[in-house]
């Protein structure tokens, strides 16, 4: 491709309203233009980008076997009112009405068009398991699009759905999607970790997101440092810590602090150490305890998981903190004073509570503290429980050395969704028994758009994009130098650049009429892995200049050669 | 591949509600399922053939220079509503509105939306011409979805629009892809006509619609027998016949007819020649004439043209018949006994009119007709114009032969839109003079899903499917016999499947545990080109059977063989 037939739509500016780096390169690089709150265009350069993802998860699942699929985005409301969800869903799914009012959404997942497809086309065991996927255009209509396509209401997304017979086999198909997703991001040139996930809403019983590490990522991901457990934070448990708590060292004392009302303030003005201070956090109460409202317990420094606290069978669902009002009414005191000696309400503590001695908490009234509190002596330890957010250094669950702490991009998920879906619309085979079997469901999506931006989160510089090579929309980029005025160097670049072509390598060669420090400054802005600059000085001396993108300092390497030496780059792989 | 990882979804039964042989057979074959009105999932057997079809677009629309880009399918009103299309559009534009109340709509075709992206990016002449494409789902809420792919309201469409300084360089980029196109279907294997077509409702001044020749085709298009002429036939010229009207023969008399009244009757009853009769037909007229009717002269065996009529000065428009009241009360008879002679209202007559003698027409009064009317000796003649359909047989207007009239499936239709979008938009560049040009734009659709069913359309015969090689999902179908029971005809299909998949050649091995005749039907059924059997019977003679998919007999070729016969084969083209 030349520039003159390719245009380039760089920008200088950086855009006022995007947040995260990968928006604003994404723009400046001409890679997508926004249309509307959370709607983008692809252009040329950033579809080019895409369509390489596309093609290596269409490679990949179609080696595990999945089959491609498409069905439509427009789906009536009547299969999501079988399974629940039509009512479940909330504002993000886009509901429209068609010319003859009736009711349909913009598919934000296919769930029930599959589910449909598969109680219709699927009749015996013997032609299960079976994996049909599709790359399409969902939309979720998001309160607050943003982070350009990280976030998009319109994005493209790949979805697969297998259905089995039973639970070993949905287990087996899980494994090979869970390999096959690591084979993709791995094909993208791609720093992830599969962690460990949440069920959420899609229901089901096991799932794995994958994560491209980049410190702007949305969620923290805790993965073990010598071993392979990787999990969202949300989910990594918190290990019992060895031993019991140390005997008491301190006499009890209740100690007048009318300034403090947060942990902070009482380490700062008491000199307390954080990790001997105690948070009484006070949640509504479920039907399984005579009490409205329970406290958890978690050290100063730990943070309380509210997923991890909605488990416990005292705990309401959804996890509800009780206000002030309520805790005044029911305690005595305030929120900021509160702690687990003499509280007229169930009490949980954290694992890490458990183990302390000589710690202090609020009074139950308002500016005063107990210091020096001690499990047995002065209160009794209550039930207990992994109730907080893991830390980095903490044991990791495994055994095997400790929690690491990482931002992370979601890029893929699947789930083991068990009958969920198959139960609700009755999706059944005949068995080898001749008896009806409710099908077992797994579904794997991809976030095919999202993958590009979280590439490039991973991967870039101040000035501009460093694309892993096998995402790079063009491999080589040929940068001539005054090319208007110098037949030689037009004929050198022609060469190479008919030379690269015939070997198969994606080049693009800059024709345009403008100064070398504009072509310089394109060319590592959209992030072309390999540059050759050829100019009349070069060529005096038989060469030309190669810079890789991410290398400090250009080589000069002889004209004849430049074939061989790409080869041999490219090969290599990509640039550390 | 092998029918137990790629499943055929044939079934046996003709669906019901399936009306043309397309919509049937790709419902019987497993190309499709219906989700509801209009609205189809591709099975991967279908989905194989609509990516071929994508693949050729895709390959010629690059060849041409055309940049592909994704713009999203939903789109923000405020660019309808600066066109003046949101209002315009009728309920065929799905309407939704987000979770903010904001206005949208899933794109039935992107003009706002390049345009917008056009006003944005492109700032000088020095960018044109530029052409944007994207292949892309649409939605079109039609009225009556019907014909499965055909007239879906979600389906598959490329989309270009080209950006031009002038009218010279859109009409370049327009015969550019004119011949893209007709390099496309070519590539597609279709026997197809590009016709000049009406401009229709997304305005501009130049137009040509391709059609696929098919018996079942909804427009009717007249191609001249031995020039390149070729036209929808609601455009095509019926040109001014030869010569004058021959002098008069028969006396003019008034005759009684009480029972006649349609020209039908007339030729019936009083044995008049249907190429001597005169149809009256009475519309509303323009404000151009001081009348509020109209009537129209068309020879008794033509049809009137609606879009012809239109384009007169003296018709209103849109075209609207006049009420059998409007009728009786402005000429005092019925519409059954309308005539030229003495008609109190302005005439138009066809040209073919103009050159009858001695014909016979109504007298005005209910149930008496003029027979033996000649212009001149007894009524003048009236303005002449061509108002009628071309039928079988009249000249063609380039002078080349005559007109054939065949039915089509229109797949492709470009426009030469010129500045209906750009300047409602205000889309400009800088001119060579530094001055604001507004934009000159094309526009260029194919049916990409629609091409798959018109390729049927053409292509089948009883027993299913016969699709041309370019779009059949699988080049050859091997169907081992007894696969089971015999371990020679195992090893001989497998060598067979390895060969032609290290030849790089698409295979299907049925591997499936049915009898013969249900394996034969169904590769028959889904229309694979080519077929290998392989039995213990013809391995005894080292042959296998070979039988191309329109081939009458199949023939024993020898199984050291296979490779090279079907490499003459696939090399010879399509089978006649």
């Amino acid at each position: 491709m030349r520039t003159s037939q390719f245009p380039l739509h760089t920008v200088r500016e950086t855009p006022a309203d995007a947040e995260v780096i990968s928006h604003r390169l994404m723009l400046r690089a001409g890679l997508i233009r926004k249309l509307a709150a959370g709607l983008y265009t692809w252009l040329p350069l950033g579809l080019r980008v895409l369509r390489r993802v596309e093609q290596i998860v269409r490679e990949e699942m179609n080696r595990a076997g999945a089959l491609e699929v498409a069905m439509p985005a427009v789906q009536p409301a009547e299969l999501w009112q079988e399974t629940g969800r039509w009512d479940q869903y909330g504002p993000e799914l886009l509901r429209l009405r068609d010319r003859h009012q009736r009711d349909f959404c913009f598919g934000p997942t296919h769930e029930e068009i599959i589910t449909d497809l598969a109680r219709n086309e699927l009749r015996s065991y013997k032609q299960l398991p079976i994996n049909f996927y599709q790359i399409q255009t969902k939309f979720r209509d998001e309160i607050r699009p943003r982070f350009g396509v990280m976030r998009a209401r319109e994005f493209l997304m790949k979805d697969a759905y297998s259905f089995h017979l039973d639970e070993t086999s949905l287990a087996e198909t899980y494994q090979a999607m869970f390999d096959t997703y690591c084979r993709i991001f791995q094909r993208c040139g791609l720093d992830f970790r599969p962690v460990l996930a949440d069920t959420g809403s899609i229901g089901g019983h096991s799932s794995h997101e994958f994560h491209v590490l980049a410190a702007s990522g949305e969620d923290a991901i805790a993965f073990s440092s010598d071993g392979d457990f990787a999990a969202n934070v949300e989910l990594a448990e918190a290990v019992t810590p060895d031993g019991n708590a140390p005997p008491p060292s301190e006499p009890l004392r209740l100690v007048d602090t009318p300034q403090a009302r947060t942990i902070a303030d009482l380490v700062e003005q008491y000199a307390q150490p954080i990790e001997r201070t105690v948070k009484t956090l006070v949640v509504a109460a479920s039907d399984a305890v005579e009490s409205d409202l329970v406290a958890l317990l978690v050290r100063g420094d730990h943070e309380l998981n509210a997923i991890k606290a909605a488990k416990r069978p005292e705990v309401a669902t959804p996890l509800r903190f009780a206000t002030e009002t309520e805790i005044r009414e029911r305690i005595g005191a305030g929120p900021g004073s509160l702690g687990p000696r003499g509280l007229p309400i169930p009490v949980i503590a954290d694992r890490a509570v458990a183990v302390l001695a000589d710690f202090s908490a609020g009074a139950n009234r308002d500016g005063q503290h107990w210091f020096g509190l001690n499990w047995g002596r002065d209160l009794p330890l209550p039930p207990v429980a992994d109730l907080r957010n893991v830390v980095d250094g903490d044991p990791s669950p495994d055994g095997r050395g400790y929690l690491k702490i990482a931002r992370g991009i979601e890029v893929g998920h699947i789930f083991q969704l068990g009958r969920k879906y198959s139960e609700a619309m009755k999706a059944t085979v005949l068995g080898e028994d001749g008896k009806a079997v409710t099908l077992t469901m797994g579904c794997y999506g991809i976030g095919v758009s999202r993958v590009v931006a979280a590439a490039i989160e991973q991967h870039h510089d101040e000035r501009g994009l460093c694309w892993p090579a096998p995402l790079a929309p063009f491999t080589v980029a040929l940068l001539p130098m005054k090319r208007d005025k110098s037949f030689r160097v037009r004929e050198a670049t022609d060469r190479i650049y008919q030379d690269l072509k015939a070997a198969g390598i994606d080049v693009l060669l800059d024709d345009r009429d403008v100064r070398p420090g504009v072509m310089f400054a394109d060319i590592e802005l959209v992030g072309i892995p390999h540059r050759i600059v050829i100019g009349d000085k070069g060529l005096d001396a038989g060469t030309v200049e190669y810079k890789g993108r991410r290398d400090a300092d250009p080589q000069f390497i002889p004209l004849d050669g430049v074939l061989p030496f790409l080869r041999e780059r490219l090969a290599a792989g990509p640039t550390p």
